[in-house]
């Protein structure tokens, strides 16, 4: 099952895609969408159309997007949401069940402890995916979330019903 | 030049359409795009798809759209900002030039004052647009919206460098 995990941004969109298998994971690709044009019509367009170039460029089967983090800086919340409707609205667009986690269940899914510093995330994804090169932090969060799905889910089957699950 | 204002909003995203000419706006089509899914990434991708119908029926040449107010709901600015973004998306993605306004302005050049009350605004958008039928609330803030474009810019070439304005 190929899962494709989104970090959403208005300026940075990380990506990371796996391969989840019973029992394993292997990493696949991971990049950044960054957001380019004069106005934030524009810059959320290239958002959308750099996600599809993704999607087609690594046929993902399933995803996974961090669930916002609602702050008090709700001019900072108003970016991220814009951002993470059309991140949201792609996804679904390409017929992708996605998943939603907590920013505190995809760290401690990934390291273990759910106020994981970012270099324990950073760590532990070079660990779980041997040999990776990470394309910057919000990259490497993207591969976490993707993680966490996979891991949720225990691979194979386990992922299936969990797919169900976030479907029904 | 044919504007189209949008009233972003999740559950409900109100659109209309007026012509403006130089001195003179009339009516063309008012409605409301009702998001329908089974989860967040459905619901924002039918409002995409509802929102292109309406673009392709109407073929407006110039947007316009509510600046979102941010307040201390910030799981509703979070939910109004995903709505939001995916407006903006499908705007840029047609290729109209969008102006944003600010409620409080919108009411101002309506109404005449910034503080108007919801029937204010729907008393002053069914005087200036005669015979019109309003399709509820949202639809009517849309309206207002695309007025607001209209009035503020004066018609004509007024609005065009309006138009350059926002593009540059």
């Amino acid at each position: 099952m190929r899962v494709l995990g989104v970090d959403p941004g208005l300026r940075n969109m990380g990506w990371g895609v796996i391969d989840a298998m019973p029992g394993r994971i292997t990493h696949v690709a991971n990049g950044v969408c960054h957001s380019d044009g004069d106005n934030l019509g524009e810059r959320l367009l290239s958002l959308y159309n750099q996600l599809i170039e993704v999607i087609d460029a690594w046929a993902p089967e399933t995803a996974a997007i961090e669930q916002t983090f609602v702050n008090k800086d709700a001019v900072g919340t108003l970016k991220l949401g814009q951002a993470r409707g059309v991140a949201l609205m792609t996804l679904a667009q390409a017929g992708l069940p996605v998943g939603e986690y907590a920013p505190n269940a995809v760290k401690k899914t990934v390291v273990g402890v759910g106020h994981a510093a970012k270099d324990q995330v950073d760590y532990m994804v070079r660990l779980q995916l041997p040999g990776v090169k990470l394309n910057g932090p919000d990259a490497t969060d993207a591969l976490a979330i993707a993680m966490c799905h996979a891991h949720q889910s225990r691979g194979g089957r386990g992922l299936e019903q969990a797919l169900a699950r976030a479907k029904g």
